[in-house]
């Protein structure tokens, strides 16, 4: 009996020891399972109230849009910050992997500061959103100064060190930028010859003895490029003084000027040509009436812009307009709203999930979705957020109670084509009637009715653009998921 | 006594939960291995017979040739098909990365059908294999429409609404294509203004609100746009009647008229350039003989093809003849078989295993393989399925036993250029007499024998294509993996 | 009692079955986990002594330098090898990237031998680093050899066969290559004709049948081609008689006669543009003084590189020499190192960290590092290695004891600019006054003297040029991680 219950008690060690066994093991193999990343970044549905103004408000949770809070602030000080987007692919790897190697980021300077020379591995472009200033270019060869204002488009080619000056005594200078790197897709890094607070010069990669005999200087005297110590408390974007203000901006052209700078250095004229800035609103706007203006720059017509593949847009809507439905055949858009709220509705059958930590495409290979739904994506998008509208997506921006403005990025614009699904010129109305019967089972009457019945073109007032209706709670966005079955 | 009874109850309890446990776990587990896959899909080892005719009939077990199984049907009702293959990264991510942007389908329509206005977020180029039709393109700007037949090259530009009408009334239209996707790698969709049984219109997207205002008619109207009411039971292939045919086919071009459209919208001459068809016999052969005939139109003469670097191309072959090795500098060709059978034999140093249920590569980082062992690719091809020739790799096809007929689109094709192996014109015959003796260890005797005695190029007859064998029991394909140590 | 103890004895059969079942699955597992590489072949702290020459050598571990020890033999006899570097991507993925497409590799011929025929699946370029030979393209429609002498740069478009001589008595013939795969990222393979002790013939890869079929001939014949009997003991570099090198050179032409190639040939001219070998001492150097000579061929003004923007550069330092700080723009640099050996110096914002097995990125998404201290690279670099200057990165190569050769490969160079950030001409002294001292917090004086007291342009004398000191014992390097806090 006594031997019975001694093994018994062997027994149940023995038995502990495989079940604890069997449990541990289950806790390593849960460490195999993806991080629970995004909660705090990633978009995410919201506990939404109903819209102030009676419209069918239902925004839904999709990955098309970054809110503020998406942003890293890379440099943040009260002169100013950069703030930059994580890479596209980061929560919706499948979706964006056409994008991944584009970043978008936010430069804002206070009035009459200066950002330190640097350069970067990688090409940017950067719409001027406000303020007044003065870029310089400089290469060990030449130097060239732009003045820069609101809507210029400044390309800054990869490895071109550049310093740009806040003119201004009281307006911000502030920029949307789009950044393409070199080196490797999505990443880019800056590179400072001179050090800060935040940043280390690139000379510490030096050592002592190669920069003595680069400079040819004593070693006491390297201390002014490698050590912080007289920049301590000094940021990467500096208060001037208005002397050195007008130092810095004297020999600055202007963008109408371009095209002028000397020939002498003719080795550098590619960058010259690249560099110069333009101004979007010295271009004809493509769309245009009572409802809003829509300026863009194309690659095919602007050097800056060519290699790259990149266009740069600038709309303007009023409030109660909409900017008709359409599509771009091959370009991605990456959109900032600079001002106001708008409603952006835009269709898409690619599959996205809510309430799920990620979306789709987290892992290697994606599961193909072979059903043809259409899902809706909804989003009230205001002032500072970005959005991004794929090549082929159907989509519409409606500013519903507030003035709106936005500029955008357009990737691989180079051949991509835009077309609009209502307005005087549309795709419908140009179908062939039988077409037309056969497709949507409607005879001409009622095509006649459905497809040209909108006679403005790009934007279109909204019914109740004259009428203001007061709102009482209005939440920045409202996330009801809904499968488009309305 | 009954303690220990007790105990021991309680202690096969416990037993039981720990042993459960594991095994559950164990499934668990299972879940978390790569989907066995391809048993259904993937190319297999099947037993097999001896060739009827005594052919040395090795088929191999490898990931280029898929067979009709492969194809996931995307659509399917009785009045058509789209089927379309899966991404090749699927099985062999790390032998065919390279072509991971490139999707292979096949489009049946059933005759005086119609499939409806659509448009994809991809470039595609399609290759009439049968039938007679009608495409039409229509942008908000402009609409032009073809005549399509057998042998018709058609470029869709990305985002190009378009329509076909098969107008025949007793033939099938039947089209083979491929797809560059311009979002993201591999992966596109289809984008349809209306609604069908199978899909939902894009304007599902939408809310009333906007649709409303976008066409400024009431929201009662849109029913039509986007609820499925009137086309239930209707797929996005119709039935159509002959008037309705009439009326679509009445302004279409032949591409022979191309270039002719009506200059006043020049804002499209792009597009109209890009989707103008061109009849592949039309174009003189490239290698003609009594034994087979090879068609190509190449991206470097046709602009429809030129921006995508794609090759298409067409090749018909007698029975008993033998397209002679030859390998593609550049180009990866997608080949799918329009008619009869042949045995396709490739040389390649690339490792693929038997046996497993998938192809290297499946992991993130392939080990690399230094060993030169050259693998036999070996297989019978028949009607309807397709098969991979990646560029460097030597292979032929011989129609031992049937007529055969192949279409096939060139990837990366712009700067490829053949090379024959055999025939009057070789590689082996131009390599200088000393070469030769080192390289084969045979003097210029054995090396005019091998090397010049077959007179044909390109096309040339077998030994028996004169005396026709009946055959008992030929397998579609069988399966000895061989590693080429004949 | 009995029963009781049976049961016991079931009981323990049982546990032991679950324990047991456990532990193997545990095995299982385990066998999931990343293969624990790269302590044998990945950068590797060493324990470092101090150098021999006063000199503040911090060696630092990282991964932009690849010993000797990094290669791979892909082909080693008494008459030669053929050494490769494994992808850029596998020890750091994320660094690398954008160079994973690209593959280095070193070719070593004793004298009088013969690489045999084979084509690859890639472009290549080489740099003859030594000797002299004669190098021969074949078609099926062509063939043109060429002699080849140190600094020779030669592409080889992909899939065009070609072998080479080593036509000198007493002198390897050594090249250096880069290679673009064409088939799929950094993997490509050599395809032989003949077989070879090594590797088997591409022929093996074809059944007896579709031989004999497509060369007209008897089967028995065919052994001449697939067999290795003959060639057993013969490797792809073989020795040759004087005779056969003087049939093998009697038809090359040299460099200077390029572009002289017999006419009637037109089909080929493409490939004859692009095969053709230049001369790298031809080119007058970009940078040239008594302490070092810089040449280098450009993309822009060679048909040979331009489809591969890829540029080749033969750099020759003095000993005691400095190659002034500089970067390039958006070129990444594979550099072999021919002779001597040299202090590379390179300022990095990228992370890598010390004492790993792997590299930062070796898992899918990296974690971005926000941070913006800037790391030092600093190896010795040595005959026989190589290291990879990226895009953006501000880099000195210091001569210090020995002569110093090095060849280097320009991936992305077609617009790539380089930056001196010291000598005559150099970024620092063009900057404007008032941003020199914002950014420097120096006035002119200090300015002046920093940025323009070194007279040199691009090479430099050191301080030590002149003073020989004797070295006791120096280490090929040494390993001490500085996160540049000097």
């Amino acid at each position: 009996m006594a031997i019975t219950n001694k093994l018994i008690i062997t027994l149940l060690l023995l038995i502990s020891i495989a079940v604890v066994h069997c449990l541990s093991f289950r806790v390593e193999i849960d460490e195999f399972e993806p991080p629970q990343q995004g909660e705090q970044e990633g978009p995410r549905r919201r506990p939404g109230g109903g819209s102030g103004e009676g419209w069918e408000e239902e925004s839904t949770n999709h990955p098309y849009h970054f809110r503020k809070r998406s942003f890293s602030d890379w440099f943040q000080s009260k002169e100013g910050f950069v703030r930059v987007l994580p890479k596209f692919t980061k929560h919706a790897p499948a979706l964006f992997r056409g994008i991944e190697n584009y970043r978008f980021s936010l430069v804002e300077m206070e009035p009459t500061t200066f950002f330190v020379p640097h350069h970067l591995d990688a090409d940017a472009v950067f719409i001027v959103l406000q303020g007044k200033g003065v870029i310089e270019f400089v290469t060990d060869k030449t130097k060239e100064s732009f003045h820069i204002t609101k809507g210029d488009v400044v390309r800054i080619p990869s490895g071109v060190t550049n310093f740009i000056t806040n003119t201004n005594q009281t307006v911000p200078l502030r920029l949307a930028q789009i950044t393409v790197p070199v080196n490797n897709p999505g990443n880019y890094k800056d590179y400072f010859p001179a050090a800060s607070q935040f940043q280390q010069s690139y000379f510490n990669g030096f050592t002592k003895e190669v920069l003595s005999t680069s400079f040819n200087v004593p070693e006491e005297l390297l201390g002014r490029l490698v050590t912080r110590s007289k920049e301590i408390g000094q940021g990467i974007i500096r208060r001037i003084s208005p002397d050195q203000i007008k130092e810095l901006a004297e020999h600055a052209t202007s963008p109408s000027n371009k095209h002028k700078a000397k020939k002498e250095k003719e080795e550098d004229k590619d960058l010259r040509t690249l560099w110069t800035p333009f101004n979007l609103f010295a271009i004809d706007p493509i769309y245009s009436n009572d409802f809003g203006h829509f300026h863009e720059a194309h690659p095919k017509n602007y050097n800056q812009l060519q290699d790259l593949h990149i266009a740069a847009a600038w709309a303007n809507m009023t409030q109660g307009s909409l900017f008709l439905p359409h599509f771009n055949s091959k370009t991605t858009f990456v959109t900032f709203v600079e001002n106001g709220c708008a409603r952006f509705e835009m269709a898409t059958p690619y599959k996205f999930q809510r309430g799920q930590q990620q979306w789709p495409g987290q892992g290697q290979e994606e599961e193909e979705d072979m059903s043809e739904n259409v899902h809706k994506v909804v989003s009230r998008v205001c002032k500072g957020e970005v959005f991004i509208v794929p090549a082929g997506h159907p989509f519409t921006i409606l500013s519903q109670d507030q003035d709106f403005i936005a500029v955008g990025f357009g990737i691989y614009a180079t051949n991509s084509k835009r077309t609009f699904l209502a307005g005087e010129e549309n795709l419908l109305s140009n179908l062939n009637p039988a077409a037309t019967r056969v497709t949507f089972g409607v005879g001409s009457k009622v095509a006649e009715k459905l497809f040209t019945s909108q006679n403005y073109s790009y934007f279109a007032p909204t019914s109740r653009s004259q009428q203001q209706i007061p709102e009482k709670h209005k939440p920045s966005f409202q996330s009801i998921l809904d499968f488009a079955g309305f």
